[in-house]
């Protein structure tokens, strides 16, 4: 199943006067939004003291917002636990890398690995399960609110301690496989017991990167088990009822696929602007950006959630103004708020729900904006929310994403792997990722993210394997199969699963499918770069491979940068936009992809018969039309700063 | 009561055998120095061991320095408790907000919650009351030594979380209070009682502003009850001599007007080359007055204290040379020495005392210079100072400096809050405070600063209430009824004292005064600015403002940059040096204010009949003579580098 | 003694099958390979539970090493105590400056105060002095390794303090005389007994300086103490081995002189690009000796440890491709591995060991390259071993390295001084120390390394004494007796050893040597330097002195920068390379010292009548040859990048 496009809201009752509700529903309602989200922050108004539960007014706030027609999402209080648990369980509080423990006076003060507040998250899930299971108006759940922000993920507390070296146990067997596994040979790191194990921090030096890697995975696990634990509850009681859980950008600390093992729906919260300000991209990327956000980073996660939700995703939190959280919070241009719920329909949003319905005045976030102004006053993104609600009946725009032609293979493991060992100060695997993601859907591509567990690239011409830290069995079978073009490299299958050098040496194929050997790495300061011939440069990463392929690029002393063997291309540095656009284009060319010439900063997607146009740029842009396009149903050619412009996909053949 | 311009000196007995106190005394006089300031360091030598009082040295250096005509301040030596004292009381040493207790070493070792240790600050106070006071040479007192220096007035250990708790049950009445007034139902940060408060350190993410906001309003109560313990018992046994406290530059972590409610005279320590060097000032004005510190800090403290001490005010520690705390310490230019003494003197210092008589060739301090060198030779400010002496005499200066005609609103409250939330990385209230005061003073304008508890602007033809937090019931009042031009803003009004955004938003008046709201803020990075229209930028800050004032400025966008409704001006950014002029000029020329044509570097303050312009550039100027002179007592048209020249002023009419 | 130059290869047996032990020996024959260190990690081998010696294997390694020739140096195993010695003293742990334990999981885990953990190093050198002591193979002993690496010389823990106190108590005798050296009237910083001393850290501010050196003299006396328990076990059964250990780049936390008073030979490990890497030179030298390391500073290191090391020294660890531990690891221009080798060699290394002889496909080091790769083919480094030990017989170089005509004082002391107390933030002794060295040598000229304990300058033509804290008696000795040119400053002399000012002020000589007091210093940011006249800057540093020396320099103020009395010059100022080579270019004309004309990034040095060059340039160059040469034995006037030319000496005449 799945939902048509429509908007949605998040709302606090619990910080408005009982007397506003009936007003908030009705407007709302004006608006065009359907779903509303409530109830994740409300732990100390459900239950104000130990076990005395108060759920009356989540009762009567359900009731007002389904008599005007809103269905809501209910979400579990977990992320706030209120005082008096800290009373109950001290030892819930997770303890940051310095050994501290982190206080109760914000939120997500709680340690995923301490068991007996994973019993509390339960309870309270039964609870709310019980009560509102039935309610009317009940569209849904949130668990829970976005695991691992702030640095949740991980703690260095004696619960996970107890948890990690279970976990290790059960993991390698006996002390004998884990120090064989993890070479503890070395520098005398051999274990007599699993018992002497201790967490990866506050060491003399660096450790074992399999002992950090496997801290990690610990880690993550316990994020999927803290979600399942809610899902089986929440399951339960209403199976038709979608379990979501909203996400965030760039946080890679946990395995999101393991988490939405335990769910029908991922959902994101999309702050554009804010993200681009805590990111590590450029200045300049920032300066250019600042009021639009990066015109790829929305949709890379979209269309990554959209993978993890199993095909369903929603955004839970979409930016409507300035936030709060950021050094710098700039104003959005106007019509971003707009811009940015049409790419996530085009991308196969099934919801986009703005964050919030009105300003709070008081608190952490008094200066994030809502759709109302903390006077109630209309904000901008009031008048934006009505005119996509408006919009998107006019277009009528639906359906599913159709499968992609291009797909790049995005890996949380690698992700933690190279910020163990990056060998190369700023080597970062998401960012490689992404400049291959942006390179193709410069040409207007559209892209699937793959996980590191899928079997089969049937139907792709094109998939990327960007710096994968270890082959799975499952991407093994993947590329012995695929009859497409294959992008590797650079560090991909350099390691073995325990984080060491393979015998035959990274990339770690067959040599029938690749015969190549990366015999030596280089890895080059950030203000150095070295020139490719034809275009572009390699920077921080380089090796050295031994090879039969051919060789495809090379840069300037010589080195090959891009070698080949039949459809299988290997990567054998990091780039610069330019080399990565050099390689997406040449790859695009062999592939004979179908190419969009779009102005700069114009995007796109594709869905159910439509293409989606959006303007990242802060000036206005002429489109041109493609020939699969029979005339525009919102907007035009004209696409003017933060514009949108929707054109009708002739029916093919 | 007030005291004639006179020279001071910090001096260490207990440093120096005591054959060379009569002859130190004895050039102290040939130097023309009045005060000297001992005692504030010597616990150790005052009580070697527990109860064990050895005052008679003290006595005795009191002996010789009123033999030879000097008036003693007698410090007490709160800051350097002595190694026993930790051992009495190990719980008195403060810890960090990393959870680290500071321990013994070096200086300001104890917390000010720790109210055993404020009892034996009381006690060591009583017997220096008790043993002093009669002495004829006993001139005044000073408490402590600079309150908060080295991040102190912060601690985060037991003592302060039980004192928080009972500042916050005393403010609030009832912990349903404070969850209202606070806001706690934002992310179920409900309390159900004062126990369950914590310090607003170590958390996952921010605390609620207004927990930081108290808890930095609790911490300043904390300074000002130690100083009163003090004070109480120092009046009780010479009500006529002054209680002094050295206060410091831009330390602004407690409130100094609470502090100075008991006090009889403010004083600080100038330090200009070192306050420079750490301060944040941009890199080419730490080049340009490298040898002379910040042209118009100095000037600020002044005028700052001298309504901090309620119109008395000294420098207590006056830098006679290089400096050894900051992480450089330039040479002055030959005459700051001198130039500082003068400028103090414009702005009304009774005395300015040199820091120290002889450099130290021994412990923390060794680098710092003194108007000796370690060899009892002269350095160079020993003659500089020498020559101040003389041309105190020379000149007459004399009595009070007079009301100026433009003021400026500063506020610690406000300093804490834009600290807890500045938005805008980058945005310092004191910075913006301090742009409006260097840009009237450019013009030769004197500036008085106001404490948000003035009820009247009355005999002011300017007054600018820059970023204040929230409005004050005397500030109100003041505004109501001034008649003058008034500046507010940015920022200004936009809270409640509890730190929530008022009910009709920001600037909070009364829309017969301003119709203004601000909708929205929009916060840009440094690397941005936007240009206004006429000239000048803003950056960090904007506000977009709902008004039906009238636009004075806009910038290149179309926002309303300055905004006006009768005589009250709104500014609606932060800015560059460039627009603060710009809107510095623009209500000059309003309110038709006399200015002087400066050099650039010169500065000036007039004082009792006399101008003195000092000139902090390292080149010579030429001054305009201004039509209310007459005449030159000290120095000529041609000021040289770092010189000082006063002109007589004609009788007015 | 000593050994003709010899290459030798770091090897751990117990990281490889044993079947492929008898392979890697050979295989080292071939390369040419006569000394192998093994052992230095392998504790948890040699001993996996408490008390269960397992040391077969390590005979049985030995046996095979010996039976292809090989010389076996034992590391002893203490840098890497197992998992449960941490058991048995969960104290050993050493504690940082936070008061965080620093925990297992790396290695160096332990506290040189903990002294049951020296009594466990004891024991294990017995057991392995017992065991290994007669085997035929035997060719010395390393103790430990690298110590002081990672920062763990400080330890802030209960057993640190109570050592220091004891060692403070033995020092001063009676805490009055504590109390006084110190100068702890200052700040009432008094003690009445030893057992109230902290350790310098967690301070409110500075400490006293002279704590924090004492603090650092008892760290580094800890060091000496505890290879000197192991050297007199190792010594006691075999007079006749080298008891060796090996020290590093720019570590110098504890004093090398004092710990080398119980070792025969002297030894570093060299790792030129990743010395670079981590070093604070600026990015521009960073960029251009990437791929070579900087060139002076291996040649530094090299004079330094001969000094040592008593006449003996080796590398123990040679570079032989990227390494793993910097922020970037370059892979090193083809021929580097060969010249770093050589330029070894003709400092007068004994042996140069290569680390490691197989890359470890897991755990810390994976990506630490080796003279083999991880499968087991050559790296490029095998071969250039293998020509090193050609051409080291086809050249038959040998013999002592001569004396040099050119010395500089480098001292421990000095370098904690100035980190305690730069005055000016970036001045570094050793960084002047260095330029003075670098300054020389572009000239082709030899220098020698002299500790502080040097007695006589006799037969030196110049000497240099930069930037020493403190005199010693026998620098003073050696000061008055010495008839060359003798170069000191700026802050030589400048302080007693107590960190007090001299009471004649620095330079602290007698005025027959050098009248001239530093009366002021003036330190400058480093955005700032004043230019000299006729070339070069000075910077940070600048002493303003009283003088009736003549002045040879002087900048553009008219502040004299070079200062002569005879054949004594004193320099008041730190200055850039432009000046340091002015100064160095003086003293080498006055003191009429031959030269070579030296192409840039080519350097040398003689050896037993060898002349080397290298060439550190990416660039080919052509030597000019010298009028003491007699043609070339390897290479030749064109040297190519990374290339090595080695001159015979004609015989003096
Ligand atoms: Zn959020
Ligand atoms: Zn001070
Ligand atoms: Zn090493």
């Amino acid at each position: 199943m799945s939902i048509s496009p429509a908007l949605g809201v998040c709302y606090y009752p619990e910080h408005w006067p009982e007397e506003w509700w009936e007003k908030d529903a009705a407007r709302m309602a004006e608006v065009g939004i359907k779903y509303v989200r409530i109830g994740e922050f409300a732990w100390s108004r459900m239950e104000p003291t130990p076990g005395d539960i108060k759920l009356a007014w989540m009762i009567r706030s359900m009731d007002v917002l389904g008599k005007h027609g809103h269905k809501v999402i209910v979400g579990t209080p977990t992320a706030t636990p209120p005082r008096w648990m800290v009373d109950k369980h001290p030892d819930m509080l997770a303890v940051d890398a310095n050994g501290n423990r982190k206080g109760f006076g914000s939120r997500r003060h709680y340690d995923f690995s301490h068991l007996p507040f994973r019993e509390e998250s339960a309870r309270i899930t039964q609870i709310l399960a019980d009560a509102l299971s039935d309610h009317p108006a009940l569209g849904g759940w949130q668990t829970d609110n976005e695991y691992g922000c702030h640095g949740t993920t991980y703690s260095y507390s004696p619960a996970a301690l107890d948890g990690f070296r279970k976990w290790l146990a059960s993991r390698y067997g006996s002390i004998e496989s884990l120090n064989e596994a993890w070479g503890n040979v070395f520098w005398s790191m051999e274990y007599n017991s699993f018992d002497q194990i201790e967490l990866p921090n506050l060491l003399i030096t660096d450790p074992n990167p399999i002992h950090a890697l496997d801290f990690r995975r610990y880690s993550s696990d316990q994020v999927a088990a803290f979600n399942k634990a809610q899902y089986d509850i929440l399951k339960a009681k209403r199976p038709d009822l979608p379990v979501i859980h909203n996400f965030m950008s760039r946080y890679t600390e946990f395995d999101h696929y393991d988490v939405a093992e335990t769910l029908d729906v991922a959902s994101w919260d999309s702050y554009p602007i804010g993200h681009l300000a805590v990111s590590d991209e450029p200045d300049d990327i920032k300066r250019q950006y600042m009021r639009q956000g990066d015109p790829d980073n929305a949709a890379f996660h979209h269309d990554l959630y959209r993978t993890v939700g199993h095909g369903r995703w929603w955004i839970m939190e979409q930016q409507p103004g300035p936030v709060n959280w950021a050094k710098f919070n700039p104003d959005p241009l106007p019509g971003m708020a707009r811009l940015w719920a049409w790419e996530a329909f085009a991308h196969g949003a099934e919801v986009v729900s703005y964050f919030r319905w009105r300003q709070a005045p008081f608190a952490q976030e008094q200066m994030h904006a809502g759709l109302l102004r903390p006077d109630s006053e209309p904000a901008p993104a009031y008048e934006e929310a009505l005119q996509v609600a408006q919009e998107l009946k006019q277009s009528g725009i639906d359906g599913q994403v159709e499968k992609a032609r291009v797909a790049i293979v995005f890996d949380y493991d690698s992700e933690w792997a190279w910020q163990v060992q990056p060998q190369a100060d700023g080597f970062k695997h998401g960012a490689h990722v992404r400049d291959i993601y942006a390179a193709f859907r410069k040409h207007g591509i559209d892209i699937d993210i793959l996980s590191p567990k899928t079997k089969s690239f049937a139907g792709y011409d094109v998939v990327a394997i960007p710096a994968l830290f270890a082959w799975t069995d499952e991407l093994r079978e993947a590329v012995a199969s695929f009859e497409g073009y294959l992008l590797l490299g650079p560090r991909t299958g350099s390691k073995t699963k325990n984080f060491s050098i393979p015998a035959r040496l990274g990339p770690d194929l067959s040599p029938n499918l690749l015969d190549a050997k990366v015999m030596r790495v280089d890895s080059i300061p950030s203000y150095v770069s070295i020139p490719v011939k034809g275009g572009g440069t390699t920077r921080l990463w380089r090796e050295k491979v031994e090879t039969r392929g051919e060789v495809v690029m090379e840069d300037n002393e010589g080195v090959p940068v891009l070698i080949s063997q039949g459809k299988i291309f290997y990567l054998t540095a990091s780039g610069d936009r330019a080399l990565m656009q050099r390689i997406a284009d040449y790859l695009i060319a062999e592939a004979d992809l179908p190419v969009l010439s779009l102005p700069a900063g114009v995007r796109t997607r594709s869905r159910g018969g439509f293409r989606v146009y959006v303007n990242y740029s802060a000036s206005p842009a002429t489109l041109n039309a493609a020939a699969d396009e029979s005339g525009y149903v919102i907007g035009g050619a004209e696409i003017p700063a933060a514009g949108v412009t929707v054109a009708r996909l002739a029916k093919v053949g």
